[in-house]
């Protein structure tokens, strides 16, 4: 049994002011989603909330080998295949991926890994994260805190948790990463576009990480577009500023994220 | 016009005692003349000899910012389209794949890119490359030095050069690399296997790297076995050990790449 608009896919995202998606790591989770047209249900939660409410649902963590934040989000609850069974429950967005690949599969439903290329889609968000992920973070990370992107218990818990994380106060890393913005963080990404490159002109063979066809891997993109967007506000500089980088490559790609989110199976 | 058997494509590669392909790199080359069909002739060269002859044909340095080893090896030489003259010369085995992929293109000659997905598909080498490749590297060039596969010019050169980048001996090195062969080297090909396995079981969607069909970055892994093979001579235990390792993909593999040299373009 599929989930449907009456008994949707619950996708547990991280609580924020307006109760919006704000974080890369969901928001894959939340495109998946809308890519594969099954409705689902947002059920927004406060940092501290995550580790109580996932042991108590029974959800597996996300990271079972971190030693300080084991359960994390996105978490999906798929409605059980049986009328009062409990629910599927899924963490980590790559595990949530695989797991709506085999469970709602191709030519049925858009598929999220064209060609059934999967190894080399996670090879290529392996990548991605290596430059264009890695190169944001800090600054992200400091955005969403000095901005308090957060719902009050949240904030608290993040500001909190990162300040420590970083050693020093979040707006300190702001103005450290400040001047690395058209530097190394541009640079960072134009690897990651060279690398795009290689699949041969935009304008013929499409923006997307494989080609034409959009995928998982460029749900990865979308989500530090979003991050950074949030982080600084939508009418900050910066993320107008990437949409521009590398020949308008990331600016194709979070235009037709914008496109699927107008289709959104968000119930 | 297109390389023929009269005037086929000069490819470059090291030399051996024998004069047989041993090099992980030069091999990726060699498999993509293959797979593509064109006929090719093979020019063995001697370490020392490298940089003197790519200087005089022209050639551009493979590894441009290196300040000690620029020139390198695969390099070809595709005829001119004109009949007098000079050939294009291309350096480097992933810019040759590239040239080749363009120059003769799908689906014409077989494609070293599935699905046109270039960029995944050198994510994935990547990838590889910070696995399986790093993981094998030192023991590989430790047992070509010490077994003495190469040409005497080119044995004295490798097993200098080397001995100054490892700051020890190489038979020390055999040494201990040797415990590691069943923990650190065998668990990092683990990883890339479990990586592979995300594309579905190996007897319904194909052994390689992209699923069905042979790509370029098959050629690396192929690449490893023989430089193994090579290394530890044909009766060694380890590389036929390999292709027992992730279920038989690494032997799936070679098994196939075995078959394109029943195949081979050599002229």
């Amino acid at each position: 049994m599929a989930a449907t608009k009456e008994s949707p896919i619950i996708f547990y995202d991280l609580a924020s002011q307006k109760n919006t998606p704000w974080s890369p790591n969901t928001y894959k989770t939340r495109l998946a989603l809308i890519h594969k047209g099954l409705p689902f249900r947002v059920e927004y939660i406060s940092y501290p909330d995550i580790a109580p409410l996932m042991k108590k649902l029974g959800a597996p963590p996300g990271s079972p080998n971190s030693s300080k934040f084991p359960y994390t989000v996105p978490v999906i609850a798929d409605p059980s295949p049986e009328p009062e069974g409990k629910p599927i429950y899924v963490s980590d967005s790559w595990e949530i991926a695989q797991y709506l690949e085999r469970t709602y599969p191709p030519p049925q439903y858009p598929t999220l890994f064209p060609y059934g290329a999967i190894a080399a889609n996670r090879a290529m968000a392996t990548v991605l994260g290596r430059t264009a992920y890695n190169a944001l973070a800090d600054l992200a990370i400091a955005l969403i805190g000095t901005n308090h992107v957060l719902d009050e218990r949240g904030h608290e818990y993040f500001m909190r948790t990162r300040e420590e994380m970083f050693g020093k106060p979040l707006v300190e890393v702001v103005k450290e990463e400040e001047p690395k913005w058209s530097t190394e963080i541009r640079s960072a990404w134009a690897t990651a576009g060279k690398l795009l490159d290689a699949n041969g002109p935009m304008d013929q063979v499409g923006p997307f990480v494989m080609g034409k066809h959009i995928s998982n891997a460029d749900f990865l993109i979308a989500g530090l577009v979003l991050w950074l967007r949030c982080g600084e506000g939508s009418e900050g500089h910066r993320w107008k500023e990437l949409l521009e980088w590398d020949g308008g490559r990331w600016g194709e790609i979070w235009k037709a994220v914008e496109e699927m989110e107008t289709r959104s199976t968000e119930v």
